[in-house]
């Protein structure tokens, strides 16, 4: 159940557009939200949209994913085992900084009088743009417009292109292009998904390269050693006459443009910025290579960036976008609306994730700050469906990434005095960084995630090279872990319990026989064990190697099915539904009804004991699992289940309303579907969970996604066979995308009563529409395939 | 079940002496341990048992009850509703340093040839003397006395009398009397229990008196701005040729005196030492204070000061004195030791709670700072029985102290978002100061634990006046926060249920049902009910004051009777027992036996999450119910529930074996309720526990006393039906002790098969010997009963 009323009144505020996001003028109140809506990444380097001129500014976020300060973690009273290491992403020194001064006057949006406005994000050309007409006290005019990207193609690089003209007058106008180092103004008192906020120096000067227009500064942070090199170069075009001077110290510089600007002349700066990063590379080192990034850039000119951005984004919407006419009606939302709030989280997913490359992606992407840049199992569990089947190579180097953790997962597993290998429920360097273990170590259903998303991507793209090389590793590891958590219970007819862990839901905590997590640690020792029985059939050396790597025994791999085979699942024969734990029906229910809206989210209204003494839920858990293992469940334990928990589910976290949306629509609950669906789609545009000014939902994203191709296509791919069960929201006339399955591009067309499967590249593949086989062969003309249109809701 | 062997070798190294703590020689390893045993207090000041020299030392603690200073508890994650400030006892400057040189040479003892060794701990006199011949490598024979004791009379007064005597030659001695600020020098990561370590500075310099022989400084703590004055004065009595001189910083200071000692011709300094303390008055006040209190005590001399002690000691003995008669044969400890044993623990409640007046009783007393000085439910749940019956003037004051606290209890009731009043679990200002809430504010159990001492103070004392106008309050808002907290549960036949709650074991945290808990809430809950029914019968005036403090409905009562009557208390036919909480038996055992012995306490070895999940417990938590609310239980259950219990228990904590001693007496498990009897009045002196360093446990000490008078004597008081069922030992041939009941002191003598009752002062008394009615009059002499000999173990 969501409350509606309780949602913040939603602040839409985009007229629609269906390559772009507008803003047609400026949003005081909504400067948070406006810079994570605005923010530009490549999944390495992120910059949130701040204005060029620097104020106003909620946070000035330029982020290197994976580039963390750690801090020893202090526990009021601490305990044995707790994490040690907290771990926080870097808020870099701002390089964006453009500030105009026109007859010395300074340029400063909430005064200035502002003839016309409009920011732009373009999301086919992959640039943020602003133009804007100001007009000063003195009559006047100045057009100011600037075009800002972060290179897909140019990992390290960075460009705003900036033009000032005074149109009706002379003026002697001021450019001062600055680096400046980050300075926190906000707390974060009293949210714990907000940052971290550092009151000590983090970034410690180490090296400075400075020549004409250019500056690039090195730095190492103070506790995690990690290095940096960023700066920036410029290139001038104008017909004004012109000087320019630049400064610096070893943590700031600026180059100031001093021009005699003449009517109708543009001034044209490019501000070509760079970052490179590492963990053992010295400081100088890295400026001398973010200089080889500026010289090239630079070279090669500002149209050859647009050019190349604009190619890199034709690639990618070639194959992943998702086409959708809606025809709402009177009072809904139009069909370019639509459009433009999908297309808008597909960008998203590119932008977290197409160069992250030897990193994760953090919980807001690199679009903000909140939960400190960590890395959760929103990857896994949320993010990589997308990309699996939409850019694999991407899905991989991500569970590339877990595996390169592994043996910190290993020793994270000894430090809760547990076998095999535990991964951490919250991290940027493979610790763990969770402080509060409840709703951190607790969760230990991450490893089950990761194994879960493992599958998927070898079941979709036939890697089983990976999996037999790196994935088996992990598999044996995160198995013996489960083997060793659990215990065959006496007063549970000999069936394995699972005690004291934490599921998804984080509004009940350390409870026994969390069923998402018994479910999903079933699939993870039966994966592993048929797995290894694979692999030591097909491969006996890799089979070998895997022993050498892991001191498996072979004994384990039954251990591991007599587990996973005599699993207990809790079922409650009166009510007909899964309990969520061995002690949720026991709760008092939380009167939610009854609950002021300003009480939400309960998390942070009342103390955790008080919460979790409730039957009261934080986002879907149960009902995940409905969604991940729905061939584990009938047609009525599904809607059962649904109804029952749907009820208590607070919403509290956006990862919830995406999941339940694919349910609903399968259990034929469509009005339901299509309104949870909304909020998804909508959750971070619409700014529905009131934070986005933190970040992007990146979780909320990968599910959005989800809903269109689990829930309005009706995918269903267990065990690697793929059905397609359409339930297209009534007002939807065309939905159209496609999906890489083993180098096949399938698409699927949409429509209210047909489905059309055509095969864009690639061979032979066989698919499913409802239960009906469909062979689809390279170059013949699409399958076109009838299904009851779905009923009015 | 307690592991023998996993217990420290005992390190009992003090000759039997029914009235001193005797050392005899210097023990290099032991000097922590014996730092807590010669520790000197008076409830208010506390004094470890450092060496005068300063060297060699383990914790310099010198501690005023309640005088603390605060931090800002800081959170990895933190949540709604924790804790915010933490409070830590403060160690003070220490005075009692005095250094000795003899021809310029420093004594010091680990390297001093000692002719002579003997520390001694007189608890008939109150005093802590030390005797020492030391030769030098020069042959010169130096004789060193010093007795110290913290007054009992004089609350803010302490004195070392030091004598220094060269006996076989002539020697230049100087005599350096010191106060310096503390100093850290131990760190305490790891161990939960120990204290806060501060790296700055708490105590800032406000005040200073220095005058001749006269040192006296002003400070107030950095935080807390609680105020103190603190300083020392001297008389010197030699014949000797003497001068001397003092110098002194705003920190620290000394009276350094140069003696021509004569041989045979004594030095005798007299050190006199005074602590103020405050949360108003100005440091510049206290120190006036301190120099009045100094003054007073120097123009008395040393041997007023001897005399007053003895004869408060005198006073104390009379009716708190425990006479016990040990034959334990070859092998066993001697008849002293077990005296010897007995009266230290007895010394310590003393020690403890005498002139508290107005703070309550820290976890180690003023012993030393482990759980950093806090107040828990020690004081009512294993102390305050032994108070009420000896001492019930400083019961009353604990009772009235938390009564002081009401309003922060009602406050911390708000914040975690109950009605009524929640006292905290750990505090010393009254805000709650337990950083983790699983096993600090979970433990709910206090309110009741608190309510459960004021019924026994008023049945044993008669005191009803304290009852309905303080008593009465506290049961209000403690019924109050009991009655919103459960919930009457449908699936438990409407019994009342209360969830997320953790009970005394801590090993097992944020459950339901803990069935401690529910008992000890509805006694909370009956008692609230029955003294407001009984005050609004008795006092329409006193009911209406209570009416206006808090706001009381009459519906109210009947509410809580409805939630007491319908309580629901776990029971499990198939096993015949009372589970401790819902989920326990659903657990997986813990291997105890196959647990290595350097893994205990299992606290500091396992990951709470690893503890949680298994059943094992770390102190008596039903089996305390089995004890408190003896009259809810059949024999049977109680056997039973014990046999169940006492085998899961690794008796982590020190609260648990004197409660298994007193229920194993009971049930008739006479070897093993001797056994942990052993181990309960052996805990601190044996160091049983391995961590008497941190200071003594003054719960176990409380628990001792319960063990003798409920244990051996039998003793019974439910609802004030005062009953005995003696249970001797079988190598105990006499035991003496008294009680006051309502104003009458009552000796009970117990030989192995008769017991002897008599009034030694007051009014008639009505008790009962087994189950027959014994009346006892003034003047009258003793009523002698016989009982059934205690079988052979």
């Amino acid at each position: 159940m969501l409350h509606r009323e309780r949602l913040s009144p939603p602040r839409y505020v985009y007229p629609g557009d269906e390559w772009k996001i507008i803003e047609k003028q400026f949003y005081p109140d909504f400067i948070g939200q406006m810079e994570t809506i605005f923010a530009l990444s490549n999944g390495y380097l992120g910059m949130r949209g701040t204005f060029e001129e620097g104020r106003p500014f909620y946070n000035h976020g330029n982020f290197i994913n994976g580039f963390y300060e750690s801090w020893p973690i202090v526990y009021g009273e601490k305990a044995y085992g707790f994490a040690k290491t907290g771990q926080t992403i870097v808020n870099l020194h701002d390089l964006k900084i453009i500030r105009l001064f026109v007859d010395d006057e300074p340029f400063f949006l909430p005064t200035a009088d502002l003839k016309e406005f409009t920011r732009t994000l373009n999301m086919k050309e992959g640039t943020l743009t602003r133009d804007l007409l100001w007009e000063m006290p003195s009559g006047k005019l100045v057009s100011i417009k600037s075009t800002r990207l972060v290179s897909f193609e140019h990992r390290h690089l960075a460009v705003i292109h900036y033009e000032v003209t005074v149109l009706n007058s002379t003026a002697p106008v001021v450019i001062s292009s600055e680096i400046t180092p980050h300075r926190t103004i906000r707390g974060t008192d009293g949210d714990p998904r907000d940052t971290r906020v550092f009151r000590e120096k983090v970034l410690n000067p180490r090296a400075k390269i400075a020549e004409d227009m250019r500056l690039i500064l090195g730095f190492r942070t103070q506790n995690s050693l990690m290095s940096i090199g960023c700066g920036y170069e410029h290139t001038l075009d104008t017909d004004n006459p012109v000087t320019w001077e630049s400064e610096s110290s070893d943590d700031d510089g600026r180059v100031v443009f001093t021009v005699e600007a003449q009517p109708k002349a543009p001034v044209r700066i490019t501000k070509w910025m760079s970052f490179h990063t590492s963990r053992k590379t010295p400081p100088e080192d890295l400026c001398k290579r973010a200089e080889r990034t500026l010289f090239r850039a630079k070279r090669n000119g500002f149209k050859a960036i647009l050019d190349s951005q604009k190619q890199f984004l034709a690639d990618y919407w070639r194959v992943c976008d998702v086409r959708m006419v809606v025809n709402e009606g009177r009072g809904g939302r139009s069909a370019e609306e639509w459009q433009q709030a999908v297309r808008w989280n597909l960008y998203q997913l590119c932008q977290a994730s197409v160069r992250a490359e030897g990193a994760g992606i953090p919980a807001k992407g690199l679009t903000g700050d909140g939960y400190e840049g960590h890395y959760f199992w929103d990857i896994e569990i949320y993010v990589l469906p997308s990309l699996i089947y939409t850019t694999p190579r991407i899905a991989k180097n991500l569970l590339q990434f877990r595996h390169s953790m592994l043996e910190k997962a290993r020793q994270r597993a000894r430090d809760v005095n547990q076998k095999g290998a535990l991964f951490p429920w919250r991290t940027i360097n493979g610790d763990e960084a969770s402080a509060y273990y409840a709703a951190g170590t607790a969760q230990y259903h991450i490893n089950a995630d990761i194994m879960f998303a493992l599958k998927k991507y070898v079941q979709v793209t036939g890697d089983f090279d990976f999996l037999y090389r790196e994935g088996a590793e992990m598999l044996v590891e995160t198995a013996r872990m489960w083997r060793d958590i659990g215990f065959f219970s006496a007063r549970k007819n000999n069936r394995f319990c699972i005690h004291g862990v934490t599921g998804p839901d984080e509004y009940n905590t350390v409870v026994n026989n969390n069923a998402y997590t018994n479910l999903m640690a079933r699939e993870n020792l039966w994966f592993a064990a048929g797995t290894v029985e694979d692999l030591q059939r097909k491969d006996a050396g890799l089979y070998q190697s895997l022993v050498d790597k892991t001191g498996l025994e072979y004994t384990e791999v039954e251990e591991w099915r007599r587990a996973a085979n005599n699993m207990y699942i809790p079922y409650d024969e009166e009510l007909g539904i899964h309990p969520q734990d061995d002690s949720f029906l026991d709760k008092k229910e939380w009167d939610i009804e009854g609950t002021p809206e300003d009480k939400f989210p309960l998390l942070l209204h009342f103390h955790p004991l008080v919460i979790y003494r409730h039957r009261v839920i934080k986002q879907a858990d149960l009902v995940l699992a409905l969604f991940l293992l729905s061939h584990e469940f009938t047609e009525e334990e599904k809607a059962r289940d649904f109804d029952y928990y749907d009820r208590l589910t607070t919403g509290d976290s956006s990862l919830s309303v995406g999941i339940q949306s694919i349910v609903a629509s399968e259990i034929g609950q469509h009005k339901k579907s299509v309104e949870y669906a909304r909020y998804a789609v909508l959750m971070d545009l619409a700014d529905i969970g009131g934070n986005v000014g933190h970040g992007c939902h990146i979780a909320s994203i990968g599910a959005a996604w989800m809903v269109l191709v689990y829930g309005f296509a009706g995918m269903r791919d267990q065990n690697g066979r793929i059905s397609f069960n359409p339930r297209l929201p009534e007002a939807c006339s065309l939905f159209r995308f496609c999906l890489m399955i083993r180098n096949s591009l399938l698409q699927i067309e949409l429509r209210p009563e047909t489905a059309a499967y055509r095969l864009l590249e690639g061979e032979h593949l066989t698919i499913y529409h409802a239960e009906k086989k469909v062979e689809l062969t390279p170059g013949a003309a699409e399958v076109v395939c009838a299904y009851a249109a779905t009923p009015s809701a």
